[in-house]
């Protein structure tokens, strides 16, 4: 097995923090964005749609898409269960996962993209489309800080891949320069919280 | 149990189609989102980011977003598969779900949004955000074709949520006044399958 792994970007981190947390080391290659070695034929053969992270199966089983490759890990390892145990909480989960994918982690990454001078060779960018999601941002950090008020993790007492999902999209608020607004103190406890874990270096 | 159903929309028509291929039948009540049903205090306390569908379980859980709700009715009904079998499998009906949710659902959704006359009063159109999605929903049909060209469903032999997703996909094609190419040949026979299945009608 062999994992396609790049530095910086936020969801091929997503994948190594779940590694991290499941205590699971992957043989890794490194995928240079910035020098567009994910454009190469060679890549563009394992993931036509040109994306990292990718694994790459024994058998030669491609799996793309980072909650694809986390779902295939919980199954080789499912302690910790990092989706949930029962199918409701597993329900709740991929709910809260979601959420933050559409709501934070899109949103964040719009605005990285279409604003980042950084990007204007990579992107195609739309200012407008970029500042549309800052107001977004900044609304839905509100509302995952009342649901927090009340929660030790995004869904409910246990961390589970929502918690991952919404550390790294914080994070990635740093490159697209926005800031979590000071007054969130709920959002703020458990980000301190999920960022003191280990796995959150990976 | 009750499900927020909102009869257009396509996330709704996603867990109606799949409720279908499961055989199962749940108490419905009909969210109407042009008369902004989706923003009143009622609806707001059961999904505070005000999208349909909702599932309201007989304990008061609330469960958005529609493959979250998906995942919930698998549980409850195993038969037949929907999210695949077994640990690849299911990585793999992961990965091509949400490959048709981020390139083909996202990208019509976009066109349809930031462009529809109709759409002008519901969000903050970025016409030009519209117009950048058009090659993109192209350009990842003709990836889908190819893929189709070997292949029974998107995910392989069995039809899977995966499809569902690529079927309403498609079939919002065209509020969004957007047409297949013709010489997608792979991709119309498959269309022409799924949408040929009772569970297309609902």
């Amino acid at each position: 097995m062999r994992l396609f792994d790049s530095g910086r970007a936020p969801n091929p981190r997503r994948v190594r923090i779940f590694l991290a947390e499941k205590g699971l080391e992957v043989p890794t290659e490194q995928v240079d964005i910035t020098t567009l070695q994910h454009k190469t034929p060679e890549f563009t053969a394992l993931n036509p749609l040109q994306r990292v992270p990718v694994l790459e199966l024994d058998d030669g089983t491609v799996i793309s898409e980072s909650v694809a490759i986390c779902h295939y890990f919980e199954g080789l390892r499912p302690e910790p269960p990092l989706f949930g145990r029962g199918a409701k909480e597993e329900a709740l989960v991929e709910m809260w996962n979601r959420r933050l994918e559409h709501n934070l982690l899109a949103t964040v990454a719009a605005v990285f993209r279409h604003l980042h001078p950084a990007m204007k060779e990579l992107e195609a960018q739309v200012p407008e489309w970029g500042e549309a999601n800052k107001p977004r941002v900044i609304e839905f950090l509100a509302f995952l800080d009342r649901a927090l008020r009340d929660s030790l993790f995004v869904c409910g007492a246990h961390y589970t891949i929502a918690d991952i999902t919404g550390l790294v999209a914080i994070d990635f608020m740093k490159p697209a320069r926005l800031a979590v607004p000071e007054e969130l103190v709920h959002l703020r406890r458990w980000h301190a919280q999920v960022a003191a874990r280990p796995s959150a270096g990976a």
